[in-house]
């Protein structure tokens, strides 16, 4: 199968390590948690990046601060603009806050009520729209032209997939600190930004290492571009609990590097998730979201095998409304 | 008010440094998390060390893990006893399997599920009893005296005050790194060997620093202790959401410690406790069981006043049962 030729403004690793210095003083190392009864369940060592406790509760914050922090004075105070279901939003709400600049953030009706609180907490002007019948980037584009912002997108800018590529970086060290060789790494994908930072940094620092791309069922646009070697779109209708994974296709930047270093993809149901954010709860205490559970789903559901193995997955994020939270409590 | 003689058995701080260095390969240095959002609500900085990431979920790992390693050959052989409303069990059972040393844990027969489970799953045998009509310190010297094993206490322990000391050591150390003062330090206590463990540690690492402990309304013995200059029961019919904080008084080595360096006693009711499980999974993302939260409540009902100044509070244990965290979440 061919492999799409690298978007020219794809990161390298300098870019990586580069993003890794400036954002040191505002984003967290974040642990790499396990739980002994969890790993004799598996009979293997899961590890778990637990970005819910990166500042504002996703690892959305390392790029959109990576990019942000960059901005220059003119440029600060026209502001930023940015469309997202939440945890972008937030990253780039705190990361504007950070550096003085203005922000509006464009958010589907429907996101998590904690989601659109906190954006506005940290100071974001929040402009709704309905994510069935309108076009997000449309509208943060005819915004960005009004007030002359810039655009902070979710995925697809060099800045923000280094920002990201930041946890992959972390995995590796920690990984080498427990004195641990990592058979694979897991994380989940919307628009591939993470998952794409993460297999750009282990390809440096963890050669050998697999990285899978996990997705909720009738969103696995990555799996299945992957398999066919070009993007392709979701099929419209679908519907998850995932909130933070509904982007319709992989992106431009992300999707070369994704498919020329990504062993697969694996996609996971709500039921799935739904048990993997009560394990969370019960064997790492770590409040995780839908979307954040992804590849501890695709993990605890054995399509991503720990038996004999090291493998890590990344939970992603935490900002989840406390109704989803009790279904999932209902499943331990 | 005279202050009663220290015990013949207190640590000093270089038996905290010395635990440190044991517990180092098996326990976790658990990070103090902070959120931007919560210390603007707050009007001041409010570090929280998430000690449900420690191993077995809560901070008793830590001095289990500190006395249990130090039995000799011939004592791992005739195994451990210990009795526990399910935190110290969990680190008892964990720490003798480590060693390879066959553990006897004599729970309440109301102590939470997943405590029981978890006790169970590290391999100890569990032996219940009633918590209003018989006596655990009894059963377990009975056990104790039948089979020759090491009775393992809770708090009136050396060893065991030493190893919960190292908190202290490491919220210490990890305000260094963030470069803040801590004007104060809360932890919860049921029998105290917690805050005593942290309060000789800070003496040396942090003077200046008042050291607070924090208990459910109706078990507040230490702060009524504190007050008189004696160790006083609580009286009998009290009830409390949290289960891990029903020691009837304050411990025969950890009083006199408490009494010379803590600066007072906070009580918080049930109400109050099941707001900051809230608190702590919204803007946290940590799983906290309710006598973990008890320090982290007093300073979000102004009891223990943050505004303006930098405190830490000890969030020591994260084992709930779903149906109490269910409670919880609908106060979010």
């Amino acid at each position: 199968m061919a492999i799409p030729a690298p978007h020219p403004a794809e990161p390298g690793y300098d870019a990586i390590r580069d993003a890794a210095e400036r954002i040191a003083a505002e984003a967290r190392r974040t642990p790499l948690l396990e739980s002994p009864l969890l790993n004799a369940r598996l009979g293997g060592r899961l590890l778990v990046k637990a970005e819910p406790l990166q500042r504002t509760g996703s690892f959305k914050f390392r790029g959109a601060y990576n990019r942000i922090s960059r901005l220059d004075a003119a440029e600060r105070r026209r502001g930023v603009v940015a469309f997202s279901s939440g945890n972008h939003a937030q990253g780039v709400a705190a990361a504007a806050a950070l550096v003085g600049a203005p922000a509006v953030i464009v958010m589907p009706s429907d996101a998590p009520a904690i989601k659109v609180a906190n954006t506005r907490a940290y100071g974001a002007e929040v402009v709704s729209y309905d994510r069935l019948r309108e076009d997000r980037e449309e509208i943060g584009r005819r915004i960005c032209a009004e007030r002359g912002s810039i655009l902070v997108p979710p995925y697809d800018d060099p800045h923000v997939i280094a920002g990201q590529g930041t946890v992959g970086l972390e995995i590796a060290a920690q990984a080498r600190e427990m004195g641990v060789r990592l058979d694979a790494v897991a994380a989940c994908a919307s628009g591939g930004g993470l998952v794409a930072g993460i297999a750009l940094a282990l390809e440096r620092e963890s050669p050998g290492t697999e990285v899978h791309v996990c997705e909720p069922a009738g969103f696995d646009d990555h799996a299945r571009s992957l398999a066919a070697g070009r993007r392709l779109a979701n099929a419209p209708g679908a519907s998850s609990i995932c909130d933070a994974l509904l982007a319709t296709m992989p992106g431009e930047i992300t999707f070369p590097v994704n498919a020329r270093l990504l062993r697969g993809g694996i996609a996971v149901g709500d039921d799935e998730v739904l048990a993997a954010i009560g394990v969370a709860f019960r064997d790492l205490k770590l409040v995780v979201e839908p979307g954040g559970a992804v590849a501890l789903a695709a993990a605890l559901a054995g399509r991503l095998p720990v038996a004999g193995r090291c493998v890590a997955v990344v939970c992603s994020g935490g900002n989840v409304d406390p109704a989803i939270f009790a279904r999932a409590l209902a499943t331990t």
